[in-house]
């Protein structure tokens, strides 16, 4: 079975741009995955794209032929939509395509604009990925569900503010150096304490912003690498997707995610790793509290042990098994299409030790994207390894 | 390589119904097909779900779970999204997994709802499928883009609307006895001529209409169903994707289809065919001129060859190649998402020959599903045979 790997990778940086179109942040992404990789994009067999809520953004569906166009290739284009996990389903074709034969070279991304449509306009966007009828027409917004979710968390397993506090102070802290990302600052666990409160227990700190980005990817088999004589020494090694219900509601435990449960033990049963050969992983931060929940899905935490890991110091950049190196969504920022294939981007970097934070992770093997999308109603898991 | 086989396919009546959700749509539609499959919903490994313009009819994104509900499945559950292509690019994925050995039994399907937003809502909502910045704001309908390709075509190789007209009225005439059409009527071709124009030359019996519906089918291996004892005679043999610049201005000719041939020649290649083993052929009429484009990039007509089809009686169901014969977009009726999946059912049909029109084509080995989204900036062909 040929090995995915990825050739190149490129990021927008993720902020404030509501002047720029979908086109045009694609584009200068791909450009860059195409100048890192070194791969003729005349060879590229296929785009795939994640893209949430560009209907109502942009008032433009069917992104795929005009993100290939953008991309300046001509190949067969299709958009993945999962919410927030988009481009991370996208990716997963990408590695079964690459591995089963089918292709030797496909570009990977997705994009979002979000800023243009406001603070409240990106709300009601954003809102589409819970349930329109039993979810958002009862006044439901992502913060409200997320904080039902940490009050459940704390109920079931404890758990305190300070404790979510900890994980924003520790992302915003890995960001300070990362030209790409949306905030550069660090906080402190008083600033985020005393923010405002959002959805009780969450409050401004907890929460992602609102981003316009875009990222890209080219994966390709290792025998075209080797023939091409393409520089990509990192592989996808493991892919694992989940599902669960739509609405919160309709779970068993809203401090659970079996979909990222199932979508992490099958990346890794794909890989033939265990939890415990991560390194460090990039994981769907939107809220505090989903870093705790992403932490226990990917089996680096017993149920209820995540929450207190970046206190312990054990998920930071100087801890055992870093988490969000990036900043994660938190303070890199979460263009929504784009966020799958920025985590691909980062874990590739750092492998690669060509990241900002590498320093953090100098020996490091085994790399872990988490992807959700909506409440974890979809989970997109990919192990990457730096190959023998 | 394991054969895809088609064990069961399921489509709701397509018409209007604006009180009916997409989830109601797609249950029904995934009820008959696990129905029809004899598959037990257990065995689902993953949905692959089409659909386009759910956030604005529905405001509703995240679409795969939801579906995966309706249906009872718990699998992981992927949305696919190329404008009216968008379920036929869902089938290309499962046709894969299934074929490496990736899956065993897939649900594919698509559903939309449109006729809730009114016609003119409906229209906006379709003309996300073309270039907002380029085209849509330009004042560009999908009626307006197909009636320039439609002028492009009569200026390059002849054509009329008496030719056009008799597409309609062949279209219609399949439908009369398909329950599950959205028109029962036969039309003339005075009748076609006399009804108001739309986009010169293309009038309102040019045009397909809008509708509301649902389609799914069950795809799995012919080792899973010889093992569970499921009766699933036709394979789909072939499939192919092809992509092209999103606007029309960007294309080389208004009158071809490069997308298409290319999605044909690449699912010909792949089932081992050649253009004049297709026995009959399910197009993406959405408008009359559509069809011809169709034809023409599924090699059974040479260019400018298509327009004069219907009118010579050679793709009527009495014709030497049938097209089709479920009456098409036109008639049967075009919920855009669910309609690539609904053309695999009713070839499917047909090749069982437990169709309404089966007796139009009583020893068909070979038929063919031929998918557009816009102005064919994205195509899916499918090919499908009575298994040996």
């Amino acid at each position: 079975m040929p090995s995915v790997r990825v050739a190149g990778v490129g990021v927008t940086p993720f902020g404030n741009a509501p002047e720029r179109t979908g086109r045009d942040l694609f584009g200068e992404a791909s450009a860059t995955a195409f100048a890192d990789a070194g791969v003729d994009r005349d060879d590229v067999e296929a785009l795939y794209y994640g893209n949430f809520m560009g209907e109502m953004a942009e008032h433009q569906g069917h992104q795929g032929p005009l993100m290939a166009e953008a991309a300046g290739i001509r190949a067969p284009a299709t958009r993945y939509e999962t919410a927030c996990a988009s481009s991370g389903a996208a990716v997963r074709q990408a590695v079964k395509d690459v591995r089963n034969g089918e292709s030797d070279v496909l570009l990977v991304g997705g994009a979002e604009r979000m800023t243009n449509m406001g603070t409240a306009g990106a709300t009601e966007a954003l809102a589409i990925a819970a349930d329109d009828l039993w979810e958002v027409r009862q006044g439901t917004t992502f913060p409200g569900a997320y904080a039902l979710m940490a009050r459940a968390y704390f109920e079931a397993y404890g758990g305190t503010r300070e404790e979510l506090a900890e994980i924003a102070v520790k992302n915003h802290a890995n960001a300070v150096d990362n030209e790409l990302a949306q905030y550069n600052s660090e906080i402190t666990v008083e600033q985020a304490l005393d923010a405002p409160m959002i959805s009780e227990p969450l409050g401004l700190y907890d929460s992602c912003p609102i981003s316009d980005g875009a990222s890209a990817a080219v994966l390709v088999s290792d025998e075209y690498a080797e023939r091409e004589g393409i520089d990509a020494p990192v592989a996808i090694t493991g892919t694992g997707q989940g599902g669960d219900r739509l609405a919160l509601h309709d779970r068993e435990h809203l401090a659970t995610s079996p979909a990222a449960d199932d979508a992490a033990a099958e990346a890794y049963d794909d890989a033939e790793i265990a939890a415990s050969d991560v390194d460090f992983a990039e994981v769907h931060d939107c809220f505090t509290i989903a870093e705790v929940l992403a932490i226990e899905s990917l089996g680096l935490y017993e149920r209820g042990e995540g929450i207190g890991a970046a206190a312990r110091g054990e998920t930071t950049a100087d801890g055992d098994v870093p988490v969000n190196l990036s900043g994660g969504l938190k303070a890199k920022g979460h263009p929504v299409g784009a966020t799958g294939v920025a985590q691909i981007a980062d874990v590739v970097k750092l492998l690669q030790g060509d990241h900002v934070n590498g320093d953090a992770v100098p020996d490091a093997n085994v790399g872990v994207a988490h992807n959700a999308g909506g409440t974890v109603a979809s989970a997109v898991v990919h192990v990457l390894e730096v190959a023998a």
